[in-house]
């Protein structure tokens, strides 16, 4: 029988100065990608050439995980950027993210978009083509990280770029196999049995129970875990012992 | 007779956002080198994309311009950046703008440091050692343009970079070499007549006039311009002219 | 017969460090109301300082021209912020630039959203309702200027501010009272007759024709001109001179 | 015998965004002056927003705590900054503060620099003039807290501004009555008892052991104690606890 494997990745590199966000280490012997912020929503550059030392130490994968500029907002907060300027921000991200990798002996991997990018790309597809642009001018090999089925995966797929899906660990999904919002109760799960189970079924048997009770097909290339809290090191922990001890395979993808 | 041969540089990409500064195309056509700067005292990612092609377009070597983190003082105020953070900056910045320039055909040639962090590493070792750390961790064959005798160069040659001696068209210069502080009367010189002949005789023959009526032996590779102003654009072309009529061949040094 | 009186506006303070924008002196010559800056999308301190000052010479009056933190888009994109959030950046705006306005020996007399927080909060009601909840917080006698018809002025007014409608001197009209998105043709004019005509019809007759030929009525205290070319100070001298001559009295509102 | 009144000072409102800095609530219940963050070195909007209604609601003074423009390096790394635009950048930061404040039901009741410009001025006359000037200008009764002899509080009391001495409570002394360089070893104390013994004698005795064993005399009319950690809170509640057991009345002094 062949070994399943799966990849998980959570973001890192998110302090910025004097302010410390999650537990980087922790979460870097938990993780096989690492989502590394690039300065725009967070992470200034000696914080990311440090997590990129300590990722490549330990053999994670480094992604770039591109953003709106915002660090008032963390990159939360949708901003109304035009195609081109979007395309520039996002090759100055990932280029920036290069060099610190490169510096550490490693390199970018990947590309991920980070919060309110990340959502909005799902349908917004002047965004999502711009970004998906983005990642091809600067390598067409570099795949990307993100949601199955959404404009951002469209139009990277039409230039040529390798899209790995993702499955969120602690989010419930609509029965579309939409995020339920974080503005709605229920959105985030928080018992660690249950966000096990649900991971364990979404990459073993490639389905999840919707919040209407369904159970909706879902693909996972790539578990996300949240690594800002020490509860989440903590559940992205169990998900990393379940899926092992299931005799699933934890490797990178990229 | 062996033609001398010099290298014409000027800061460009100084925009941001809405803000226009510089004449960059009128430049582009008179200057062998761009100094691009890169996003931490000026250049939206749009402004330095835009400037990497039309540098590109040209044949013109694209430097990166890399400075303090600055924008409301243009990086011409000195800030006391511990060497670590002054390292990833640097890192982070030439990579930014080695993606752009990718993206646009070209390369990322040479780095020369901006406003008060050029000032700060010709006496300040730490910051000099950092500047020539983050620079060698990029690419160790990437040369650094900037002042002979700077803490910077000696930094520079040690971890075996190649330094790249520049003199400044209208700037005054002390006996001991040094520039006039801008602070001073007569710091800078307007005498387009003047800039040339002073532009001649350090190119040709290694020699200028310092601000007590004294000369002094002077190294030149490559002449600095500046091309934020109309008037600006006037001198460099002038210089420009005064050269190729003096015989002097024109070439970008990387 | 009365004297029709009518505001004259536009926006000062818009420079950023060694970046100027527009020519604060000429306009102030020419308006009776500055909306300046509060260094959100534009304006670090020393040079909203110079423009209080200058504005205070003149009696011109000081509005504070919030916006979105948005140094890189010029406050011209939409963003995306929680309520809470917006009413504290607004509070903060205002509260900067009136210790601006005193330190010149005047005062913040109004308040004027800009840019992409402007054309939001003609339909965004929750962001409509936090701008007029942070002005009303500052001062409930501040008047706010801004679009007749729109969410900020229901919820201005609902709150007990005085709301005073304004018009603008270059800007297409939809049959609506809307105005032409700048993304379209003919969003701008510019022939200086027909907007010199335009806003005598706008403040003495209370008209002015639409986009589509039609004549649409129109409520105006104030007039916009735009202060950031050499162009604008032309239109606007001519807006001002039409109004004069045509035994308009100029006075600020506030 | 008269009761000794002493205030306790720290530094609050130091988040930025989704980083949080320090337990403000927990503070809140020990000092009796909030030193509040103004937006240019931490604290955003909201932040300081919440930190104002907090310190009003338990009748804890506030302070603005001017800062170089430096959210990268928390303020602590020194700039270069003419002293006109550091007029204008303080005059901006206090009055953000005051209409928060105001906000909140309260105002600002003093200013005290932060981190590298607090220590800039104790000898650079330049920018301690310029603070100084700024604070005279928003309201020449607001007092100034900062270290006694310094230059700041020499130009301070030159424009006619009360200044108000502090100590620090876990900090190391010269002879000279200077603070130990926190790049040098025991800069910082950390024991509870020792630190509330040093406390007690700076206020009570006007004395202090200083770092080479040496007594030296030292004025206090606020002690300032850290607000950035949990250990912190502990020290502060220790310091206040010993003071209130020996009588000494803990008051605000402004």
């Amino acid at each position: 029988m062949p070994t399943v494997t799966v990849d998980l990745n959570a973001d890192l590199g998110e302090s910025f100065g004097v302010w410390q966000l999650g537990d980087d280490d922790a979460m870097l012997d938990i993780i096989t990608s690492a989502n590394v912020a690039c300065g725009f929503h967070a992470g200034d550059a000696a914080t990311l050439a440090r997590t990129c030392r300590a990722a490549a130490a330990r053999g994670v994968r480094i992604g770039a995980q591109v953003s709106y500029r915002d660090l008032a907002g963390f990159g939360r907060r949708f901003i109304d950027v035009p195609p081109d300027e979007l395309i520039a921000d996002v090759i100055y991200q990932i280029g920036a993210l290069q060099a610190l990798a490169k510096a550490s002996g490693a390199a970018v991997s990947y590309v991920k978009p980070h919060g309110a990018l990340y959502n909005a790309i799902v349908t917004n597809q002047a965004q999502a083509g711009a970004v998906a642009a983005a990642v091809h001018t600067v390598d067409p090999n570099l795949p990307v990280l993100g949601l199955a089925g959404s404009a951002f995966f469209v139009e990277a797929e039409r230039v040529g770029l390798r899209t790995v899906p993702e499955a969120f660990a602690d989010r419930s999904y609509r029965p579309d196999g939409r995020l339920v919002s974080r503005r709605e109760r229920n959105a985030v799960l928080s018992d660690v049995d249950e966000i096990s189970d649900r991971v364990a079924s979404m990459v073993q048997r490639g389905r999840v129970a919707a919040v209407d009770g369904s159970t909706i097909p879902i693909t996972v290339a790539s578990v996300c875990v949240h690594g800002d809290s020490p509860g989440a090191v903590r559940i992205a922990s169990a998900v990393r012992d379940r899926l092992t001890s299931d005799g699933v395979a934890l490797a990178p993808f990229s």
